[in-house]
């Protein structure tokens, strides 16, 4: 066994999910080690609100890694495809949305387990929500098990453990949970269309559910929006 | 349903097993869409011997990712470690080898799941062999059951297959299997060591597997060696 506290491989997309998700397992005692992606997605404004968040919540390392999603097209966060926006929930809540970027979570959880061995980290953190994106299959709880089993039998972490703690959460009680543990939203980006300036468009499918969860709450997002508060 | 025959992802690396792999795909009747990656290594000599593969059992398309598994280091394929020279059946066996590289067919069924879901493919082919590389826990049977496990629940293909036909089967049973099959061994390349022409080395453990189970069949290896035929 090495001292020190236990460490752990978070994945930080820059994203409000992802910045609660650091800061829980801040609060459960992990030396913190934040993984993030450039998989040539339109908003790469969200890789400077990971690297923003990850010093905030002073994480032992940020790596970014290069992947190229690209390769395998056809997905509206990495293609040349609209974005739907004002949207309901009814019309959210149906199918698999455009933005799901195929085997997306297996990918991102397969390079955090290649980290993971290599740091000796038995812990690795996700920020996946079941109940707002029902329709993305990688964010289920049944996957993240699944791929826990895959993971322990494929390398040398038999006791790896691939914890989701926001899977049952609303954005609301995201949100809360994130300002009882010194998240700074205001930090945080999630639009899918964000205007130059790195400011959300408060219509697509991402803005809409994390205004509704401020909402809420009766709090007003810190984030930056195109044409001021929303 | 599309018509025409049904599609198979096969992960083709240029060596003897992806080789056989390939041929058994092709011999099954699918139209074969081969995926190899660059990732650091320092034999990228196996990536023309993929391309040269790929050609000659005529898939559909072959395409090579690029995935930078140097930034998660330590392992004698990406790092510059001594890679293990002229060791016997026994010491092979021992633990998993120096040459191991972390998550590595978790992160390589990733992308070919990726590119699957795109495909609308609903088979993948792996070349892994449990019985020579026993040291390798992402070769074992019980990993590629839980990765197609997770696959299925984590993409839209939910009855995807994970075929890894070569299991159970030993180098001379490979080998033996692609004559069958008209696989050209000699296009092939093993080597963790290979000359700067691309000949193998005939001591690391790749060399000595290889070597040995053409021995045992009475044939030669008509690949190139450094020094001439072994």
């Amino acid at each position: 066994m090495s001292s020190g506290p236990l460490k752990a491989v978070v994945l930080l997309s820059g994203g409000m999910d992802s910045a609660t998700c650091l800061a829980i397992a801040r609060a459960q005692g992990f030396a913190c080690y934040a993984l993030s992606f450039r998989y040539g997605q339109r908003h790469a404004i969200e890789l400077e609100a990971a690297a923003r968040l990850a010093a905030a919540h002073r994480v032992v390392e940020h790596r970014i890694v290069e992947i190229d999603l690209r390769a395998f097209g056809g997905s509206a966060l990495t293609a040349d495809v609209a974005v739907p926006k004002d949207r309901d929930a009814a019309a959210m809540a149906t199918g698999i949305p455009i933005t799901y970027v195929p085997a997306r979570n297996t990918i991102f959880l397969s390079y955090a387990l290649a980290w993971a061995e290599l740091l000796d980290a038995h812990d690795i953190y996700i920020g996946v929500n079941a109940v707002d994106y029902s329709g993305y299959p990688d964010c289920r709880p049944e996957f993240i098990a699944a791929f826990q089993a895959t993971a322990r039998l494929g390398t040398r972490l038999t006791d790896l453990t691939v914890r989701a703690p926001l899977t049952k959460l609303s954005k609301a009680d995201i949100i809360a949970k994130g300002n009882a543990l010194g998240v700074d939203f205001g930090l945080t980006r999630s639009c899918y269309d964000p205007g130059h300036d790195g400011a959300g468009c408060g219509h697509c499918d991402a803005c809409t559910l994390r205004l509704r969860g401020f909402e809420q709450l009766g709090l007003v997002d810190p984030a930056p929006y195109v044409g001021g508060a929303q």
